[in-house]
């Protein structure tokens, strides 16, 4: 089996991320439209703009960015010269554009920030992914997303080589300490959810002891979320454990120590910052009418 | 006039925010709403839980984020510990959350995702209001925000003390490089964007140089946007425009450099990364049963 | 641990229907709203009516029903009589309801077709549940549900004692007979799925033949979709497969052999007729101004 | 005139159906879209498929089980192999699907809910019609639709050869036993309507006894709907009217019995389980890499 | 009988109004929300102001424009002081609103938008139906109304006094001449309609000349619509008819011409301008904080 | 700088009013689609036909009704015989539509209902314009617009040459005697707002006396609203305000009053009739099967 699944999903249905868009567009052209645009720029003009990284990183939805002014305007011609799971370096660029000036200029900045926003996760997630590069530990995100973005956002997390964990509070239970007190015990808890649950549902649960852990260990579950430990106390659970269900280390895992945590040899690692602080990658649109762009870089 | 305007802007109407809290929540509970909490939580189980915040910050956007629990469920009882524009210091509460632990457990990782995004931003345009606090400047934001939030997020920048630039490209012209390159020229950009503009909309115009300065001068215009210039650039900019426009800093500004920046006397100083690249502030939900949370600590 | 999560998932949020109803509410309403009604009945009447039940059945949706009425007029007062999982005996009511005439009228229908429906369904998998009494299997659904009504019909599945399977393409991995030959092999289409996806997802493999099925269980998959298998031909698979993965019945099977096929030791057996060609429950509104209804005769 | 209009009526407006094919799409990819199809097909793989009936049956609704295909991915090629109002034999094939491997795999269960259902509703309800060929009587249908489906419910019916009764409370009046009651008499209902009626909008009223069917004979109305009556009755009820208003029968008529009700004479029969009750048809989507699928054998 | 259904028509449901409320109010308050009331108003101050007319007019849609209100605030307190249906002279208040003055200021416009249309079409309707007075004739309008509000405009010509026509393309047959011209002949047009509409549609025939009436009356038609026929056509018109079907007048009649179409004997009279050209009702909020604000006259 | 800015402002985006457009349909095509044209129509028939108007008027918003047809249909044919901003007679076409005779019939009342109110805008605005031909005067519009339509008829105004005022609450203060009153006077009224607004936003103040404008006229505003004022008060306002700020004549002033208004030297007048109360322009669709219609006069 190739590799390609890991850096290059498939790509995500326009169906799934095209209100989403809509609503972008519509939130920044407001009742009028682009004021500027419309009055200085003449109707006839076509211009030629690539969209250009100023900064090393992983592309991710570019089709989502692009689609931004193919939707203001379907004649509009995109030629991409990169593709989504591919590394950029400053001055690619991403994709050539060609038409109508105004759609352009009036397009831009809902391109961007999209673009910009799922580059920055993609890039993020891949330096993780790179940091536990030669451990047996994966990625994998959390639900801190941002509101209405999930589904674009869990997305760029796959391009940059993570894996996801659940898409919302209906596809799979993760009990967590407030659930266990909320039900009386671990035990009942687990019991529940199991009998509730369909047969294709996994059930993890939520530790911050070794004691507990053990207790875990004793029900039918699928996976463990190791909370807030250290590494060495990672370590003797993943020896607890032993391969019987997964284990997931989570909590205060920053780029800095995230190596160490995949040392101690924990199935899973996930990371809230992949999405929720996650600096967006700095692309801009250049005006470029003699297409003297610099070529892509053909780094991967 | 006191200063509540600057600090505490007028709370955001419910119209305006409720849709997207509502798809926020649609996302998270999918089709078959929280399997974990609706399978192991007693349906007549009753919680109290307070919004407590891990790091010192703005508070911004608590009615937007407690949305999400009264949306799922009318009843649900909240008394607010602080309120929009005030600061808290880690172990902080900001409201308590009486009612259904159900529903508290549903509503959760929506509430934070939305709360810890905003007063993430209130706190980083804060830092920078009180970094150019002395100066004649003031901090304002730009375009660069999460799409689908802009509302909220321009809330946000607002309550942390910073003004608002333009909601959307339908409410002031601004002239960029791209549109004076399309147009042919300074002058007849202005022309056509003062002869089309109602009188309610107020023209502004990037210049790089001291001469396109100089040019922009001689026209009908309200404000000139000094891009990426050197402080010292900035400073002979405020200079030659002497109180004639509105002079507004931006474009590679970062937490380091805009106390210097402001030191030039420009009015405004611009900066992206109020939104595109905020980090959260970290708030969570503890349960807290005996109701001992330590009560805010008054900051503001 | 009680038995009532069998019988009495937690109730659905009425975030995730009420669009449904709003939508069912105006597609009966049109433009005009209820002709009949606002002409002929005088706008101060009032009525009592009961919402009763003509066959013996299983009750389910009951507040997705009455919401119907509190949509279009929150003053409206319901007592209800029974809940959701309760069984009803022809002439029991499921529901008083005292208000405006003309709210009750113009609510009827859409009230009618919702309920009568999910009842139907609920009543269906009671009966399928109740016909594998005794054995191992449980009974469980499809996708074949109607567009539009997921949320619900799975929902009725539950409380008529059903498990679910997957609530849609996005949370489970089941490889069918086209995946396998468009993937070259089921080897391949297992390895990718397993690579691709993320650890709270389980994976099963549809086959159809003992060989396949020996060839799955080399694979790392959670699950076996047994497809038109006669009942020998079941036996002997879940004797092949002797616990290491989760077997499903699956295809062609009907009322009267479900029983059969249950005794063959299958974990699974899922029905598409839960939902896809499943009677309503005949259930009316009766007026009822002097409030003699006969109450509700206790089944369960 | 040809009889075209019968078995063929207009074809739905895409207009009309798309939001809720696009509802039902979103509703089967949730956030992630096809786990099983993105990690399993490879990107370029293509594929042959044909829709293909297991059951004798009316087509009804092929464009809209189609558009799930087209929605997901214009470039899908779509060979029709029949078209609404024919028959169809086990074996044949409706249509034929060229394109894209995962969009025929990830559209299938959308197109086959929606075409299932709209196929079983045109079956029964043409067996209706064929029930009571040589007779006075028209099969009518109710308002007993799937909550969200009337438009293209009513529609499988016309293509069954069935006519429709109102679309909805607002195109029609209809007088019932409660409406009557809460008016204070037969009588003040009928000229209450008929004051408020616009001169487009018919009156039928429901009637039980002969008794109330001479009383509803005296005033202006436009059809009368006798319920639950006896063949000899209707046949009586038909005697009374006399062609002055069209008669409808209602209440209670079965497959079994809707022969011998058309045979008393009456105008319309109206059979609510044409909706609500009626299976699906059994329908298909088979790979067919080689084109030699059966073709459809010709019947209408 | 009352006379109250024709003045008075039944309240318009909220569920039909309230999404186009909503946009309207979304429509005004963009993304920024009320720059002025929200930068100017105290949080704390309250009103209290009257919804004054300055034209002598018909009240309708007063529960739509108030919800403008309720719908930004539902702490808003209001006291009617007319309904719909009522006179109101120069200086009558409708409403008196009390509570917080940045509700009462945010919503006004929009509740006027509202308001003066919709008693600008009573108003016009009123006069129409007063023109008639005295003859059989009864006022009606045409689909000529404005895009999004067709059924607040068809309710406030109801509130006028005038009866409905079609609320659209769907609820009744209207054969025009182009129909004719496509169908290839008025009898071949009235046939296949006749044969495809359900029992409870009707179907009128436009027809231009006494000729086309002749052939008209010859076919199973309820209605026909007598298009630009001067007085003494339409009195030969409705002779011929001889009230085997209902007569409506349309097309080129003006406030002047009404009376004496009137005269002429028609049914109906059908007034595309009642909707498509009507002026507002001239209507203000006055800030009114001594409530000395002038009762209604009591006109009706 | 050519003049067409002002009377050809940039085309509308599609994507700003083909909801609008939707919704419109939708509205008119109710739940059945057009009953007359589906049962009456062949299928196959084709038909060409004009957009005719009957008055002399300013076209506006053809690609909006124009969208109508290609919306229910994208295989109609198209063409224009004139475009906005350009003055057609009585008799001239504005497009001719080639095409399925049921697409045609269908989507008319839509496109004529849309675009004869936007034409009506635009000539009522260009006769204002034209009335002040040869002041210094600008014709300004209110927020007095159709609920749900302000994008389209913000744009119909301009097209009809005047300027656009504030398109809604968000994009510009305007600070009137309510607020004035609610801010407890008019210098705390604008230095809040001064304080809250960003440096794009524009205030303006309403004055009724010359004495308030003098205390206007002490504080930072950018405009005043003259409202209700004579002509002789209104010139000795603009005396006293000597350019200081632009002036806007509101409040009580028509047709025949607007040059003497415009003569008094203010910078804009703003009338809300150009939307609240605006005749339609009559324009209908003439089937017109040969292609002998009279070309459009080449007015502009």
């Amino acid at each position: 089996m190739s590799t390609f699944e890991r850096t290059h999903p498939a790509p995500l249905l326009p169906l799934l991320y095209e209100p989403m868009v809509r609503r972008a567009l519509e939130e920044d052209l407001g009742r009028a439209g682009d004021l500027t645009t419309d009055s200085v720029v003449p109707p006839g003009a076509t211009a030629r703009a690539a969209l250009v990284t100023r900064q090393l990183g992983c592309v991710a939805g570019l089709e989502v960015g692009l689609s931004a002014f193919t939707m203001l305007d379907p004649s509009i011609s995109i030629t991409r010269t990169t593709r989504d799971g591919h590394m950029v370096a400053p001055g690619d660029s991403l994709a050539v554009i060609v038409g109508a000036a105004r759609t352009i200029l009036s397009g831009e900045r809902v391109c961007l920030n999209l673009l910009g926003r799922l580059c920055g996760i993609a890039t993020t997630a891949r330096a993780a992914v790179e940091a536990v590069r030669g451990t047996h530990a994966r990625i994998t995100g959390t639900r801190k997303t941002t509101p209405g973005l999930r589904i674009v956002e869990k997305y760029a997390k796959r391009v940059g080589g993570a894996l996801n964990h659940r898409f919302g509070l209906d596809d799979g239970v993760l009990i967590k300490d407030n659930h266990i007190v909320a039900a009386g015990g671990l035990k009942p808890a687990v019991l529940r959810a199991r009998a509730a649950a369909g047969h294709m549902v996994k059930i993890e649960v939520e530790v911050d002891t070794l004691e507990q852990l053990d207790e875990a260990l004793t029900l039918p579950i699928d996976a463990v979320l190791l909370d807030n430990m250290p590494p060495d106390m990672l370590r003797e659970a993943v020896r607890r454990v032993d391969g019987r269900v997964i284990t997931e280390a989570s909590g205060g895992i920053t780029p800095d120590t995230v190596a160490e945590v995949a040392a101690t040899g924990v199935d899973m690692i996930s990371l809230g910052w992949l999405t929720h602080s996650v600096p967006v990658l700095d692309i801009g649109l250049d005006f470029d009418p003699t297409g003297t762009r610099k070529p892509p870089s053909g780094l991967d």
